[in-house]
């Protein structure tokens, strides 16, 4: 089978396509960094990653293997094939210029983001920045207290610690690793992808031969 | 100060704009019915409400009194002035077609929706469907487990009880009686609005007049 990887720097993204059955590993080579992914379906760029329906037909905000990631038309993006961490956010957007301003006190001047990131990466699909969604944000670890308040601690991720998520649909992926200071433990690491894919014209037969 | 009423009859909903400044008080007259809102700024509908800024900003899922609602771009959208409630659901999607047949295994044919009634009352401004976000759920009282699981409750709101919303921009809102069983006790009901305006124009002159 057919792998190909990417490697990305801290506080960068990238974009691609991602055909129907090819399967997303998303590595944590260094452990306690968080990687924000977004979707859209490759056909029509209006149908993307929805948070309240994947949170809503889940039943739980904390999304694990067997979960299904939907999109705004309640079609399924992504199913969750492996997980060895089991703690990820969908609530919160990809960290952007403004987060820093509104909710880094000591920050000023410039600041890379997720935001930023995922807006350069998929500008070469059509896909402008108000379009991007809420993030799957793989590793991130957000506690909801009885009260509602939300408790930002490090990743749970371990070295070499991986999520795999398998295309429903052909797709159009952003995915970053991630530039704020609190999600990743105040260390910025890399994130590793391996894209596992086979030419799906192909499977039914590879499948019916051995019989 | 002029008031402009609206009355939701059970499983219907409305879309109207709202002046920066205007108050838009949503009343649930019976209890424990749910009304889900969206928002748009009136000058480009590609800005429109975001809850995963506003759960990040705020760092809470229940936003009531003094909290601020913002758009994709990190706008102020609505100051939250008053709240009768306290509890309100900013996670979950407004009801689909697909919520009742994913959702509610016993449920067959047809069933009203806030995605439709919304989709429907907005189309006049030239809002489609794809571009309806995670409403603001007023009064829907959903609760997190600590296992993340979610717990939706009949709501919280008695007869009477409402939420004050100001408009921080200009802006076209559209707002239903929510047509969910499980969000409102299993008995619809309506909902009754309040816009508390004022011609902005003369707000300033009023003000100083005064002095």
């Amino acid at each position: 089978m057919k792998i190909t990887r990417y490697h990305l720097e801290p506080q960068t993204g990238t974009a691609f396509e991602l055909k129907r059955g090819q399967v997303l590993r998303i590595i944590d080579p260094e452990g306690e960094q968080v990687s924000d992914v977004v979707a859209f379906a490759r056909e029509d760029h209006s149908e993307r990653l929805s948070s309240g329906r994947s949170l809503d037909y889940n039943n739980t905000i904390y999304l694990t293997t067997g979960h299904v990631l939907y999109s705004n038309r309640s079609n399924p993006m992504f199913s969750i094939l492996a997980d060895r961490v089991g703690k990820h956010d969908f609530l919160l957007t990809p960290c952007s210029p403004e987060t820093f301003e509104i909710l880094y006190k000591d920050h000023e001047g410039y600041h890379p983001s997720c935001l930023e990131n995922l807006t350069k990466n998929l500008q070469r699909f059509g896909i402008v920045q108000d379009d991007i969604p809420t993030a799957f944000n793989v590793f991130m670890n957000v506690d909801v207290l009885s009260s509602g308040e939300l408790k930002i601690g490090p990743p749970l991720s371990k070295p070499g610690d991986f999520v795999d998520l398998r295309a429903e649909m052909d797709l159009v992926v952003g995915i970053t690793a991630c530039s704020a200071e609190k999600s990743n433990n105040h260390s910025f690491k890399p994130i590793n992808l391996e894209v596992h894919g086979y030419e799906r014209r192909f499977a039914p037969q590879d499948s019916s031969s051995r019989a």
